[in-house]
């Protein structure tokens, strides 16, 4: 297989709503990309739009050909990938396999999603929908009702306190108030203000859940034998991996394990080379404030049960051993479905080039993105290296 | 790049409506090219279900990690590939580069849609989605609308009469007729009877224009250094093109050239080193009509304003010189979407094994798929090879 690197990286701000159409932010996010890599001037060989509902939310179908013609692209083969809030972590890993095979140099990938064009009750359903169709979806089962589930079973088996739980609210909002893409920049959090805000689903409060957004991000992915052509600093995709779990939460073992973010994890880590120790800084999906406590466990950085204090005791802050979601995260960046695995790349990318201003940390050189599907159904994981 | 064979295949009936969900259909068609394969005991490294509109019409998004849970695949990784009506070509297209890359050995590709799911104004809502949102769609352009526009001006510029576009349809419903898959199957048609038939969008009538459909189709696809492994008999994947074209038709040259058809099928040409006389059977995407005739010529089987002639002199039927859709094409044998571009390849894998019964094309070893997303904005092609 051929080496991949990415040479350039763009998003828009993350908001609800964001002005523009699914096509208007999905372009500003790949012209960034684009510019950033030094390619204004190139072809690219193929297109990747990652979006979990271009139909659904935009009413949009085949829309990477509509991104094509809308950045001057054609005759740049195009298509979309779907695979829910992980569909930007899959069309990554797509923009990288058609790069390794020798059939393609430069490949852009964009995610995008408009959230907030339906009223919220859909955006409730059309996520469902990941659920399980028969065992979830049809008896009313929502993403913050699992989620609630884990929780409490999660509280019940390792001692997690409802502290610890605030503590990585508390800490995605102090890292999102420096990130001047994230939706929440402009709201911290307190462990008092997040045990008293808003029941979504008992024990999930308001701030252990993330917002519904709109947003775009975007990646320029080149051969590592071109990358003498362009201009924007390379940063090596080292390793990849992706994995499924039962579809049903219910027929998993311990539900408290998530078997494909162990396996995805693994993976990635046999390519690079590297062990979650050798790991500087880190994306997960934490879309609700449990999955980053569960997602650092089983991806290998804490001990099970420990994520939670690990957390608390500021191990994973910006200064802290292993510092999780710089962005804010799913949380405070936002989370805008198909774009959310392409942010938390790019905000990776950023890390590893020094660029990231306020919430720079510091020296990073390997780093581990994690995006998830459904509900811990289909995981992915990037592990980038800075190699200058 | 490592040469990709196609190892297995199967699919179901097309019918409206096909009883079943969404996973049940796929699930049918996946069992039997894995079983065709002869790889039922085996692990897959990846699953790409292609379909376009899986949450509009099944009201399931992040569907491929269902099917891979259903067919008992899990972990293997699994994404949702999505262009339209070429979502299929794509979904191939995809897995050719994860085996090519080396990261692959055997990959499940199935093509599904269930269409029969909402009412008929819905299907066409969705269809429509596709067109130019600010250009086309907003203003009430269907895709019928935009092929008798077509057919309209195709007539006035080279003459073609309602007989040679008539010739099209009776020659795909009598392929269709020898095809147990084929949605309409039972019917028959004639000069006269298509030329009498209910107009749909002037001067396409009923038989003009492709059914409605639910189905299915899959196949198995593996590195060739693997092969001796399966006992199913191979057929390589010699050639894959696929370009983009204007989205908005209005902004063609002349949109009676279906440039995306062209430039796609040439790289498919260059990459397998093969002519169009080389080919010996061909899978093109007459969603109408006049579409087999345009992209017969633009894919280099006849000249430019020549396909109708050649149509209504036999030239394209079984046992002409260039045998188009014996399955029965879109119009005959169904296209249900997501699932068309798997299941045109299908249809030539057992057209290469010499297993497609009485609809056999004798002798066949090199055959073309063209699949078509959009209105000819996004073009796929891929060139089979028997090469026993």
């Amino acid at each position: 297989m051929r080496d991949v690197v990415i040479i350039g990286c763009g998003m828009t701000k993350f908001a609800r709503p964001l002005p523009g159409s699914l096509m208007d932010i999905a372009s500003e996010a790949s012209l960034k990309a684009i510019g950033d890599a030094g390619a204004s001037d190139r072809d690219f060989d193929a297109v990747y739009l990652a979006s979990m509902a271009s139909g659904e939310f935009a009413h949009q179908t085949a829309a990477a050909t509509a991104l094509v013609d809308e950045l001057g692209l054609i005759p740049a083969p195009a298509h979309r990938v779907e695979n829910g809030p992980a569909s930007g972590g899959s069309a990554i890993r797509e923009a990288f396999l058609g790069i390794a095979s020798g059939m393609y140099d430069l490949v852009l990938v964009t995610g995008a999603e408009k959230m907030s064009t339906v009223p919220g009750e859909v955006v409730t359903d059309v996520i469902s929908t990941m659920a399980h169709y028969e065992a979830e979806y049809i008896h009313g089962v929502t993403l913050p009702g699992l989620a609630a589930m884990l929780t409490r079973l999660y509280m019940v088996r390792y001692g997690l306190t409802e502290d610890q739980l605030a503590a990585v609210a508390v800490k995605s909002h102090e890292n999102g108030s420096k990130n001047p893409y994230a939706q929440l920049s402009h709201k911290k959090a307190t462990i008092a203000g997040v045990k008293d805000s808003v029941m979504v689903a008992d024990p999930l409060r308001l701030y252990h859940v993330c917002p519904v957004s709109d947003g775009a991000a975007s990646l320029v992915l080149c051969s590592a034998e071109k990358v003498h052509e362009f201009s924007g600093k390379p940063i090596k995709i080292a390793g990849l991996g992706q994995a499924t779990d039962t579809h049903a939460v219910q027929e998993r073992e311990d539900p408290t394990v998530l078997k494909s973010v162990q396996i995805a994890s693994r993976q990635a880590f046999e390519m690079a080379g590297l062990k979650p120790k050798d790991i500087d800084v880190v994306e997960l999906h934490d879309a609700f404030a449990i999955l980053e406590i569960v997602e650092s466990e089983d991806a290998g950085f804490f001990p099970k049960g420990e994520g939670g204090k690990a957390a608390e005791e500021g191990k994973t802050a910006l200064d802290g051993e292993i510092p999780i979601n710089p962005s804010g995260g799913l949380k405070a960046r936002g989370h805008a479905l198909g774009a959310t695995g392409v942010a938390q790349v790019v905000e990776l990318v950023w890390q590893l080039r020094g660029e990231a201003g306020e919430r720079q940390v510091k020296g990073a050189k390997n780093a581990f993105a994690l995006n998830f599907g459904g509900f811990g159904d289909n995981s992915v994981v990037t592990i980038l290296r800075r190699t200058s």
